[in-house]
């Protein structure tokens, strides 16, 4: 359905070659300002064209407003934007509708559309419908923010360079803000170095590499969520899976907590300025599915771009045999830094529709 | 809401210590022959007091049909299953009112339902509660097998004793049909000794260790699934999340793929006996959301269950002062054993709603 | 999906004939008291077997609280209730399964289930259903009176026997008071002796009538529901047309407003006590979709009972030939008073759901 | 949350004088052709200016297709459409914002969204708001009648003066496409020269007049549909009662069954040409909730346009005092006739999202 939400219901609609992209985004309270430079200067994070790590295909990205802002405040109606596709090659793709790409959706959408698709650069499943959804995080964040939650996330890892993760117990607003208005977030910024070469090694080699991305979410209040199907993880963990690339989700500990015992597992409580909280937070701050107070921090593991201009062993739908391919087009070696707003951003519209 | 599903709909009901659990799977259509002995050894997988690896409570589980199946076969009507309660030591919770468990939802439900929430017993959030979630996951897997469709899962470790993978291009008839079976269910069963060996010190020591499971599902269609928040990724991790003490979802080579190039990781198609398949299956079988026809393969780790005896540092929420607990009550040291047919269930759960 | 809501969630579940009926609450806050003695009262007026107009089946019609309720008191987790079906005479519909009512959902339940539905008492089909929802109902409109928000509905008309209407503009807590605890709701009680003379008629005539049920909403804050889809009028009508019977639902004057000239039908805004009110309430207090503060009045149309005693025509899906039916077990003649209750019940659903 | 739909997703975005207005339909599957010029022409029965009986307010009403569908054909990506809103005046409706407009939404908005909406023309709340809904009706339409289902309206009634009925039994495709392509649908045309003069009388006594819409779908399967909340009535309510100033929904005999007795209302069932039908259709075409194969005819009931050029007493949110209000702007005296293809496209999307 292309939506996701309860209590708010996004809408993403658009292919990557299509006229236009755009989201809807309903149930938005009225009366709350939002700015729009704010917003653009979301969307320049993720948009490409910006240096070597990424692909060359340059958008302006703007998002046209056609409704439910009104001389920049929500007037309750659903909020239309509209962005314009406007540097489309569609040229370069034709190959693929004979010899779907290893690792992409060609193949799975040819067989689901009955061919139907719009295959020109990913179609529906392009990354560039996280413009829309960048956008819509663009808005409700600054919501957010004027209920004290803040959003932040960094590259955790690119292929095997890591940078620091963050301090679970303790997030201050000044590293949130550095994060939030960097094209290349890093904790510890002496590792971007290490991190571009290995991305432009892949780049020299035709190759692609991947990563992850670790995001922290705080000024919580206690008592978001519920048990079983109505937990955090599972509603963060729905909107995270949507990003394309993404093939693992683990919060707090995650996978690392299940090698360890529950006495140095279990964050225990204790009282600090009369406020119950943990002293270290090993669960990301999430118990039974419910916030807890602490930073809610999670990590997304993107794997590499699959399109890559290597040769690559396929099959051709109409001979019915065995090929190669060579994919075409501009394509990113590393979609992790441009990802960063991306999981940011479906993190605001996850955090929201939980309130 | 305690709610999954977009095209059935299950929900789940009760309380550890109340009169009965239960649950109501809506949306399944008619003229399914259901075999109740088939529910009932899937109920007994999950059944704690099999040995010493879990608790001693013991549960007859007897799932009491109320309606949506007649004569062995289903109606169209909403099946409707009470489990009763029959084996509650509601004294044992007492101490947990004022002091919460570090890493359970005592204190996160306390401020969520003000109070009024059934502490015993873990109320609702108990693990109890996947009793009717492996009732509904075995009556769904049986329409899911008439139609060709089968899964599997394995203890893939515990603490750091770790089970063989699966293969994830071929995952043979046999190997699923022991796991079925198996209270135990590894595909190396020469490691059971030792994980035995683990979780029986830790029960010693009065802690807990954490693990994985490992799930596959063989039999897939081509075209399952959908882009962007359709994902067959998202409704998957969405359902695993809801088992109490999941910390991580990753699907294919998950956190690993991060670390890999784009031409490693990718997965080459190829024609075999005239179907395009995979020749690695890196990917879990999902491209762009969408199932490629290869196995679903995927990882979920659980945390070291939270309930320990050791002395742990607490607050006395009455008292508002820094406190101890020690944990009375019946806990498993491990519960991952136990937790292989939950993840069966809920996986059989999110595959038939997806098709 | 048997299935109502958005904000909360009833799951009604059972059939006429098999062990239990029941309901799941999802999504009702904890901490609100619940008076058990007002819910039985309100299922009571329900039931059936009380006289002459009713049908002779007796069910005790128990609701036994499964989970959700402790002490009296919401927990925040689903209250679950199952109805034992105590009385149940299967025999008597043997032959429907070939020759379908006329008016009734034997034929389209044959159909669409495919000969798997539980045809016995009208099985999911079955007015019977209505006890569950009636148990939702009461449990949800006491936590409405305590936002002081009233519901009181009334036989509107027996066939052409009409009873006074409300008087739109002003609704008294006695007249509200009465309503809520009668049998054979009347505004002006005269009218009782000659509705029962029509319904006895119809009884003595091997025949049934039908009516209409007037209900009033007292209470409701100004600003509740939303334009288009989100309309309080759609989200009331989707909960009545679910009642078995009903064939037309119009708020304020509804129907008679297409004959008005709009100088006539717009209600005038006026002050009073401070406070804005119409000075009519033509359009039933819902204006664009959203209340306007005075009182929700609209009344919903139920058709004749469609089993009679009366030889009808109809087919036999076995011979495939026309045939002829006399419908035998116990039935109503008219539904229209045990309705009342019932009518009174899915709007507490409904407007608990919109707040 | 201005949406509509199970299997498919409708949105609706937009106010009166925004930029644009427009719809997002998701869930439509892919390869169904779509003739463009037949959704123009369903486009143009509703849009305004045509004659005395609308508004003089004149709209192109073009629907730009941003995605979806390709080459006239549909791609199974949301299918989004943008209508921009070209001629507005907004100075006209300045002083609706202290003195809200009897039987208008303009005071329930106001104190919804706290005085955040856009009032202009009604904003969220305008009629213009049909315009996306009859797109996507349009569309839907078309993929219905490529499976043999019809839809068809007609004015049954401007204040008193009535058309004929539709005959429920038998519907003939002939009267079908007359109606589909009218701008003043009528089954008997010789009411058309009364009706006008109703409504040209009710202009210039600067009044409105309302009146009713009846529809009919024909070529619907046996079997659709469900018992309780999944009924067709309560589905095609909800959706219906979302058009601006729809008071009443009846189906079949409707509120009329209410006075007759079940041997007369009771549709007897015979073989026809081998095939189960009914000698009368007076529970138009649906029983239990679910299509009995026979016409599905129901009655939609429109009040009077609440904007009228009397004057007539409001209140003023400014000064808190009683006032009196002109309405200026240009509207319809009646609704009824541009109404038609709105019910004909509510209609089909709700037919849609049931099968």
């Amino acid at each position: 359905m292309s939506e996701y939400g309860e209590k708010i219901k996004l809408t993403v609609f658009g292919e990557s070659h299509t006229e236009a992209i755009g989201a809807v985004i309903k149930g938005v309270p009225a009366g709350f300002k939002i700015d729009m430079d704010k917003v653009l200067a979301q969307m320049a994070r993720r948009a490409p064209g910006k240096d070597k790590t990424a692909t060359k295909r340059v958008e302006k990205d703007f998002p046209d407003i056609k409704s439910g802002i009104l001389n920049g405040v929500t007037t309750g109606a659903p909020i239309a934007c509209v962005i314009e596709n406007t540097n489309t090659k569609s040229a370069d793709y034709s190959n693929l509708l004979d010899t779907p790409r290893p690792g992409h959706s060609d193949y799975t959408a040819f067989v689901k559309y009955e061919g139907n698709n719009d295959i020109r650069g990913g179609g529906h499943f392009s990354g560039r419908l996280t413009a829309p959804i960048v956008f819509a995080g663009a808005v409700l964040r600054q919501i957010l923010e004027q209920k004290g939650i803040k959003i932040a996330a960094h590259i955790s890892s690119i292929k095997d360079v890591c940078d620091e993760p963050f301090n679970p117990v303790e997030i201050d607003d000044k590293l949130i803000e550095e994060l939030n208005n960097s094209s290349f977030a890093l904790i510890d910024k002496s590792k971007e170095k290490k991190m571009r070469e290995v991305v432009e090694n892949a780049r020299l080699d035709c190759d692609s590499v991947g990563g992850t991305v670790e995001c922290a979410v705080v000024g919580m209040p206690v008592g978001v969520g519920g048990p079983l199907f109505d937990g955090v993880e599972g509603a963060l963990a729905k909107a995270l899976f949507a990003i394309p690339a993404v093939k693992g989700v683990e919060f707090g500990k995650g996978f690392e907590s299940s090698r360890l015992t529950g006495s140095v597992n279990n964050d225990a409580f204790e009282y600090k300025n009369d406020k119950v909280v943990t002293k270290t937070n090993n669960c990301g701050g999430i118990l039974g599915g419910i916030t807890d107070g602490m930073p809610i921090v999670f990590k997304t593991a993107f794997k590499p771009t699959p399109s890559i201009a290597k040769e690559q062993d396929t099959v051709n739908l109409q001979t019915k045999r065995n090929d190669k391919l060579v994919v075409k087009g501009r394509h990113d070696p590393c979609i992790v830094p441009r990802a960063v707003p991306v999981v940011e951003a479906v993190t605001a519209i996850a955090v929201f529709d939980l309130l």
